[in-house]
């Protein structure tokens, strides 16, 4: 049961992890071409953190260029996700946000909000207003698989 | 003094302007690839926008895949100039913060924010937070300087 190739003691880039502060308030939805795509467990808003797979990095800037046409694109895909997740649980969305901020959590990740001009916090950010209201079980998964059809295709 | 080409009557698309809201709290910065970069007029952050000149454009998924990286790389551009603005102002930076939200003015646009972690707002988000500071015009020549010291090169 060990494994057949010697322990990595030389490697210096250290391994990714989705940084713990993540899972407390999100549910793991899908793993893309470079982000860990998560839900945000708060129904007040239609909402995916994706958070590339990169260890150490805090600012886009730390991407390749590569990367960084990978992560624009994934963000037009969860905003895509975003939509659907505002169909399926009656609420279409009004507009997009998308926030690269990290002033809490310093792991480099994205946001991809729907926003409606009816919501609690419009037309203000969403970040930081009021504290989270976890979905129920039945529109969770309503939201999960809305988003899941979009990335999964 | 009247034009020597006729009027464009049939043009389909609309021309690109800057929407003027954005005009009155910011000056005109640099014309890059992509995007009109603006300066904010707000000394609290060093504080870039950047305006894809498409007309009409209210999300990112509008523009094409190659436009869409070359947004990326002016937004990662634009925080380097944040960076040098801060650095000019004697107040570096700790973070970047990056939002395209446009839940006030529609127009397409990026916000590249440079955060501190003894600035008014943090860690929360500045987008609503209390009333723009203009500089000084010191403080803006020099903010000004530093930004076109990174986009010209």
């Amino acid at each position: 049961m060990t494994s057949p190739t010697p322990p990595e003691a030389g490697v210096e880039a250290a391994e990714f992890a989705v940084d713990p502060a993540f899972l407390t308030g999100s549910r793991p939805l899908a793993s893309l071409g470079l982000c860990d795509a998560l839900l945000q467990d708060d129904g007040r808003w239609p909402w995916i953190v994706l958070i590339p797979r990169r260890a150490g990095h805090t600012e886009i800037e730390q991407l390749g260029r590569d990367e960084r046409s990978l992560l624009m694109d994934e963000i037009v895909l969860a905003g895509a996700a975003v939509r659907a997740m505002g169909e399926a649980l009656g609420r279409p969305i009004d507009k997009l946000n998308v926030g690269a901020l990290g002033n809490v959590t310093a792991q480099l990740h994205v946001h991809i909000v729907g926003r409606r001009r009816d919501d609690v916090a419009w037309p203000g950010p969403v970040w930081g207003v009021g504290v989270a209201r976890a979905y129920e079980v039945e529109a969770r998964e309503a939201a999960q698989a809305a988003a899941l059809g979009v990335f999964i295709g």
